[in-house]
């Protein structure tokens, strides 16, 4: 199984040349210079990932909502029960969840992936079965996964990303659902970006004061338990460790993104946390890698800002699934449609800043 | 003509009823309560603003430019020719402006109002002609608009709002363009909210220090001129003294669309500065107002400020023409779909939180 290396050698960093095209032909467009603020250097990053400019147009886009249970759930961290996770896919599959309605309101696809849901699933159409594991093991009382699990489970991402794409999808959007998953990404980006528990783990779906306190010792027992951070520690070590099997598919989801040269769209604090673990296998992904929005989690802003992205939608969601990314999808098309579309000031014979004498 | 007054006596608050049942459906959908952040209250204000739970989907949507010309342009308040509003106009019917691009990339149609270019304009399809007048006289050294101008362009902005609802419209969008148009806005805002000139006046389209420090003095000029502010003054007369003519019109478009309970997304300072006249003429025109984003202009934040709204979009655009709206609208569609499509805890089957024993 070298499909993991072999995606990693395949990433390359972002074109300058087609990043120079990018720059000057904004210039040269009926507006203002520097107008479409953030847009416009993400218009440049997204022809940098393309190495042309105009990039192609992030579309179609599929949202890959990767589901899994999380051993560490029986410590008490949230107050919602396991069985919600698999009760959630079967929302998202007939339809009726915040993901299904944004996803129609901005024309992406919705899959679900059971990377390690706990409960069987019956086949369904939607549903890409690449159960890893029946959930993670307890990572306060050993590895969350054993190597071959996280191994496979990024592979799965990968794979995922391979067959999207193959199947005409321009932009790739992550979503993922599992109950607990907040706080094995609160491990995860401590571990990775060596901030201490406190200042990452954060609420979740909503905790009291009490369980909230319980949550940030949990993470702190879980990184002793592992002696994370660790600097000697690979990420799939890590990953491994203190990860969710939805964190390792979707770091291999960001990985095929960036080797086929595609967009992926981050949503919140669990993509993150995967971007974090992509990173660190390899740091090129990023180009591919857009913030969507920016959680209510703490943990999230400190993981994109060691991405060093920049989050399109602040609103203070939390709800995960992919929500966040899907209400930015507009913005990141937008911004590459701009390239396309919009006149340049010889074309429209308009007059440019400066060009009389100032009246 | 008692259309305006007829307009705001038809406005009335939002509907309280509505706003209940909207917070009760919410917290019934298969989601973590409040965990859509921002976008929860919004559907919430929709609710209430259409009077109905759920409120009918903000499409299809239309986002009417205003376009008009300023005296103040002699002087010295930018470096573009007042040349550029009747250019881009042509750049805007021909379909090659961000406006375009953007309004495509979220199913708008777009619409340009000349309420006051300078240029005479030829007819064409997708132009409104409802000029008042060769653009605004200087308001440094007199009125910009007579009165009758003022109701004339603020009943010309209820009728393009009336007609578009009548065309089958379900939310509107508020664009702009009208080179110098930030003076004037600028000027409005420092008279509606009492902040000082240097507070609310910004470097527009881009202008150096030098120009900027023009500005702030062609703007505290303007509004010692004119004794403002002034709480004797009436909003028309304070339109009249340093409005615009596109925001004399836009004022009328957030009026128009209150009336008939439709929303109104707004852009950025030009938007904002109209909408505190229209809230100054009927504080509940404000219940059908939606922040579309936050400019790069400092008076901008201001008028959203006074106005109690939160943007959407916060990306540092300072485009105008109707941009930075049309890219919330998905997110306003968005946080209405939730109350259309989503299903509940019962509905869906799943366990809601604290449903078992905390395990």
């Amino acid at each position: 199984m070298n499909l993991i290396e072999d995606t990693v050698a395949a990433i390359a960093p972002l074109d300058e040349a087609a990043m120079r095209d990018a720059r000057d032909h904004q210039a040269r467009l009926t507006k203002p210079p520097g107008s479409l603020g953030v847009l416009e250097e993400l218009s440049v990053k997204l022809a940098g990932l393309a190495g042309r400019c105009p990039p192609p147009l992030p579309e179609p886009a599929a949202v890959a909502v990767f589901a899994a249970d999380h051993g560490v759930h029986a410590q008490g961290v949230t107050p919602w029960q396991q069985e919600v996770t698999a009760q959630m896919v079967a929302n998202f599959l007939a339809g009726g969840a915040v993901v299904n309605a944004f996803a129609a309101q901005v024309g992406a696809e919705v899959s679900v992936v059971d990377v390690g849901v706990a409960a069987d699933l019956d086949p369904a159409p939607g549903l890409l079965q690449r159960k890893i594991a029946h959930g993670t093991a307890d990572m306060t009382l050993g590895p969350a996964m054993t190597m071959d699990e996280a191994r496979r489970a990024v592979t799965a991402g990968i794979e995922v990303a391979r067959d999207l794409v193959a199947d005409g999808m321009g932009c790739l959007i992550t979503g993922d659902m599992g109950i607990a998953n907040t706080t094995a990404s609160a491990a995860l980006i401590a571990a990775f970006t060596g901030l201490p528990p406190e200042r990452v783990t954060g609420r979740g779906t909503g905790i009291d004061d009490a369980t909230h306190a319980r949550k940030v010792e949990i993470v702190r027992t879980a990184l002793a338990r592992h002696g994370l951070p660790d600097d000697e520690a690979t990420p799939l070590d890590v990953l491994a460790a203190v990860g969710g099997l939805e964190h390792a598919a979707i770091a291999g989801f960001v990985l095929g993104a960036a080797a086929l040269r595609v967009p992926v769209v981050l949503d919140g604090v669990i993509a993150g946390a995967a971007a974090l673990a992509a990173a660190a296998l390899c740091p090129d992904a990023v180009g591919a890698c857009v913030a969507g929005h920016r959680s209510a989690e703490p943990g999230h802003a400190a993981a994109i800002a060691e991405l060093g992205l920049r989050p399109l939608v602040d609103l203070e969601l939390r709800l995960g699934e992919g929500t966040g990314a899907l209400l930015a999808l507009p913005l990141v098309q937008g911004s590459v449609r701009v390239l396309h579309e919009v006149a340049t000031f010889d074309s429209a014979g308009v007059s440019g800043k400066d060009a009389g004498t100032r009246n």
